[in-house]
């Protein structure tokens, strides 16, 4: 059977099977942002791992090395803050293709150890070795849940509201807006330029959440050890995608309120510029590296402390489907914008000139 | 400047001062087999990866998906034997090209748990996506150390005696004869099939240590557990290549006695079918998931329990050098026969056309 037949989902569905291996240590295993793993009677482990080739996951036409590697690591590490856990440590392989420079590559390392450093995370191992093909790129990360345990996918119940961190569809703009820039550059490559390119700061800060997005791990953390939420996901599919996600896996249904996706000022600023409905961007462009979680009523007035940076969205539901709710109540079927990698052509016909990175963590 | 003029170890030489991230919780980070991690008072998790890559480290006209499998996961559970380390958790990537089907990754799926199973090893994660070009493999493996801690390459001391288990170089004569084989998958495809093909028992002997090599994670816990050994690391690379690293890390040389070098019944018997004299499939054939190991002679009577599987083969010397002494006592230099990534061209000749997989720690 191809592939494309069997879908991405499908053939995860059978290795998942294949793989029931009953261990009392695994805690979370396949099917969630990261394994949860005892590794002795007091640490919990967490384990994530990623690929990214070139070509599917990223363009080296307009990514510059040191934001490639700033990525690799926020994408794991976003992983890690999606379980509300603390990431510690850190694994890299890198295929080489012969193209490509020595300074390239330490270029890679500088972008990635600048994100590793703010997250006290320490690079203690990996592999590297020739590709005879495009670049590839594997990194692991492994972290240590908080004592509150670890935040799945699978606990929201319905009456919870739904929340996001920050703002959503920045990236997918900053992505359209990199692939329309004049400058094959436009972010300026680590602490040795300093200076700004000519773009406005508006398609500055949209590509630059594209290049070099800042994986929530103190928020994620802050909202698991608080105690209010009941599930959590990172929103690196989007976040109609990772929604739907929370709701199998919770096996409940959401509703959304469009209006009250959290966008940022750079977004509006930019709308004349971009292709899309900006509710567009935020519902399905992807890559937006926030978290979205849930939280039972009664517990909400705890989330004050984070009112800067959350957004109340919706609720959770009974039954299966998700429904976008506007301004005047109507309401709308709200699919999710699924991209599946092998058979892209069936997915929602913007996703794939939309976003380079899919993850589906087996 | 070119990866090829900077050579695979000085670029990993590079990247590992880019990376130098002191932690306490870092026993042992870039430059061993695995990583060794203090994760809670009482727990030591060593941590390894590798990336396996289509026409660099398999060819897949001679190489069938359950053996593929089984052989991905090998190649890093001997990389936490090589630590005396218990292997408990491990994630996959799978980067798929359009033409592999559902079955073949399926069968991946069950040599790979095959293997798992027999070390009780569960997958508990990893990710999937599409791939351009070749097929491309990615895996994590996570283990415990035992009580007595974890061995490393440089702890060997002048006169410490070299051990290694099992026989040396059936691997490398197996890929020969595999390359020459009349059939395109000589191994049957796990438990399905039973029925043994038309060749000779020697031969299939020597193909089946290429395609499903057995990691000695149980020898290497007896033997950190035993306490008899100062320094150990697997046979990869190949016997010439991984002795270096142990001479390297540990500022020592060492003398191996060319006729002690352990050779299977198999290989004897198929010396007419190949091309080289066996001494050099045993000292440079690579791919044996042997492992190599250093002792002091006041503890060498602790090891009579591992008799029945490891053979003395030389000491450790002062000074750097590697010598290959003969019967009559005649030393010559023993060159590390490291093949390097992006220079392979200035590897010992044989080195490319010999073997395929390859790993360099960062």
């Amino acid at each position: 059977m191809k592939l494309s037949d069997i879908g991405e989902f499908g053939l995860i569905r059978k290795i998942r099977r294949l793989s029931s291996h009953s261990s009392s240590r695994t805690l979370i295993g396949i099917g969630d942002d990261a394994a949860a793993l005892r590794v002795s009677s007091s640490a919990l482990l967490l384990a994530t791992t990623d690929m990214l080739i070139e070509s599917v996951h990223f363009d080296l036409s307009y990514t510059d090395f040191y934001s490639l590697g700033w990525k690799s690591a926020a994408v794991n590490l976003s992983d890690i803050a999606a379980m509300g856990g603390i990431p510690r440590f850190c694994l890299t392989s890198l295929g080489l293709p012969s193209h490509i420079t020595a300074e390239q590559v330490l270029d890679f390392y500088r972008g990635f150890n600048a994100l590793l450093r703010v997250h006290k995370t320490a690079l203690v191992g990996g592999d590297t070795c020739a590709s005879p093909h495009g670049l590839t790129i594997g990194v692991t990360v492994l972290g240590e849940a908080t004592k509150r345990g670890v935040l799945t996918r699978a606990g929201a119940r319905p009456g919870d509201r739904i929340f996001v961190t920050n703002t959503l569809g920045d990236s997918a703009a900053g992505l359209e807006l990199l692939r329309n820039a004049p400058s094959p550059n436009p972010l300026p490559s680590g602490e040795r330029n300093k200076k700004r390119g000519g773009y406005q700061s508006g398609i500055r800060t949209l590509i630059g959440r594209h290049l070099r997005p800042n994986p929530r791990v103190e928020l994620g953390r802050s909202i698991a050890l608080s105690g209010c939420a009941s599930s959590m996901i990172d929103i690196s599919d989007g976040l109609s995608s990772d929604l739907a996600h929370i709701c199998e896996e919770s096996k409940v249904g959401a509703e959304v309120a469009g209006s009250s996706l959290p966008l940022s000022p750079a977004l509006v600023e930019q709308e004349h510029h971009l292709r899309k409905p900006l509710l567009q961007y935020a519902l399905s462009g992807g890559e937006d590296y926030e978290l979205l979680f849930t939280a039972p009523p009664a517990r909400i007035r705890k989330l004050r402390a984070f009112e800067a940076s959350i957004t109340e969205i919706g609720v959770i539901t009974r039954g299966k489907g998700m429904s976008l709710v506007d301004d005047a109540g109507r309401k709308r079927p709200l699919a999710s914008s699924g991209y599946d990698h092998f058979r892209p052509g069936k997915g929602r016909p913007q996703r794939a000139s939309q976003r380079m990175v899919r993850h589906s963590p087996i």
